[in-house]
């Protein structure tokens, strides 16, 4: 389990701070320890969660009336709610960590290509917004996010019940912000990788 | 006008031979003379023709009820029509030449992303089914095509009436397939160049 | 000759001013129409020179002693000359118009990989250089660019005598560039595209 | 620690096995698992070792003289010694592991671009080495690898003594091969993630 693992570790970092219903400062700055390319994980496997877990407690998370959302996921909601094509798509905002966000994807016949898979653009749509998400939820509190390039590489036909994207800043800087995301297919309790994006995001500061 | 001139030059090619309604055996090596780099161009003003004419031609040529469509462009509309992701978007399938395929999208409010702009996956969507198509258009008549990876660059907001893809055949390989794919978008009489893609599509014989 | 075309048509725009040893403005403002996707190309057919002329007469035009060499032109030769990267390769910058560079680099049996085709990483190296020029003769005065990123396709075993990369500035924005770049592999007289590039570029002006 | 994460556990992977000096059958599923995002990481931190451990361990492997080298490693050293470009640009390769692979390079002011940092093409080339050979490292037994495509980010200037190149096979299939690659600039005992590469990779298999 070697890619999943950057995963799996947003994951843990996200739900180590569950309980108090906040991100913290140290967590943030784990997380933005990204870019540094060092091996000071400490994290004891006891605190490592499955990514299905993390999908199910965060989608708990937002329906739970809680009071406590951070200022940078009410604006990626409040951003997303207005991404017209993703109600179009049928997506929804699974989770939304400091450089971390979770997209959500129900297969429909109306999202496919001439052999039933969903098209890669559809899979392409709900990256693109999970990687432009991920940007903003690291950027300044005025800043707006724009998709500046991106690159995806479609591994496995998208065949599934559910796809998910899953988007992690890699590098943010003052102008640009790079990510990546994964996308899968989810089937039942599987998991399988079906496409990886690396995305250039620009922000954008009003004057 | 430099970026749209080879554009301009596929759609020459392909209108040249409108009145056969065939494509011939020395218009599609002049197609395929795209991977030599030679400057043999030798097509006389008087034949190009303004995207724009291409466009509104082929239009009425799909129309038409034309006996005389060639068998790679009865594959491709055949399979761009079981395409159900383009019909969620309202996109056709404008125009067929070997080698190079037309997609328009008139604007929608269900395609647009939080500014309005229509969404950079819907515009992908386009982009990548137009260089699918364009690679189907030189495969061998049993081949299948598949979208390998692609790259996007977005130049503008996506603003405008009806947007436009097209995308030509770069190299054509015995397995691999790369296809440049231009997104415009129309306003009255104005185009505007909004995004480019560099994709690579496999080609799946069935044996 | 579809692909070829734009470069072509570079070349001619190029020419079409060499008497008078000046990129003229009307000739700038044509070089930036690749932004629009219009079609009026008006150039005839008498105008347009085959690559190699460009090339040939674009190498003579540097070591004529021009006096008449325009600052953006200085500007992109005297960067050029700093970059020791380019010197280990053995390459040269062959010609420098507004939004238009040719970088040459014998074959050299130090630039090999294990097949002795010439390394993807020396080809990728003088299609970024040249993608990063083309960006700077566009650029302000004061600016300065720096490689956001690129994506490169290799179309063909990089065999040859010569080779050649040519790059365009595809859109000029406030603080991005975007260009795409063509290499060919010169032999005798043939060129082949071997491989194209497709490149954000950042303007940086020191404040 | 994000992103470095499935470096360490690649890492990890490849150490676990170091005292029999074989790269296991479980370990070899266990690298192939990063296909198929399921969270069952069950490494226990003690079995985990930092970047810089793993480079200098595997760096004394290499020459201790070793007779139980495996017959992947074998094949990706004698072509990478065969690549003359690696030893012009003076990189050498680090270790090989199954589906990873790392290349260091450093810095000499030959190297460089205009502002004395190393070129974008100089780091570019060992990440696609890496990226060549990771994929070399899971294809079987007489088959070849030429890169397809790549696209890289450069996040940072390259300045430091020394750069790593670090590829992992995100995915194989029958004909391509999707790897991820970052470099870091090494200063000491700092590292900084200055680039990104995602690249596909053809295995080509005699007839």
């Amino acid at each position: 389990m070697l890619d999943g693992g950057w995963v799996s570790a947003a994951a843990a970092v996200y739900m180590m701070h569950a309980d108090c219903r906040r991100v913290q400062p140290e967590c943030v700055s784990e997380v933005h320890s990204i870019n540094c390319g060092h091996s000071n994980n400490r994290m004891s496997e006891t605190r490592r969660v499955t990514l299905g877990q993390h999908w199910r407690l965060s989608g708990r998370h937002i329906l739970s009336g809680d009071k406590h959302v951070e200022a940078f996921e009410q604006k990626v909601r409040a951003s997303f709610a207005r991404q017209q094509f993703m109600t179009t798509l049928g997506a929804e905002m699974a989770s939304v960590g400091r450089g971390a966000v979770e997209i959500r994807l129900p297969f429909s016949l109306e999202l496919t290509q001439q052999d039933q898979f969903v098209h890669a653009g559809a899979i392409t749509s709900i990256l693109d917004s999970a990687c432009g998400y991920a940007a903003l939820s690291v950027a300044p509190a005025k800043a707006e996010v724009l998709s500046v390039e991106f690159k995806v590489n479609l591994l496995s036909p998208a065949v599934g019940d559910v796809f998910v994207a899953r988007a992690m800043v890699k590098r943010s800087g003052k102008t640009l912000c790079v990510c990546t995301a994964d996308a899968f297919a989810v089937k039942g309790k599987e998991e399988k990788l079906i496409a990886t994006m690396l995305a250039t995001i620009i922000h954008l500061t009003p004057k």
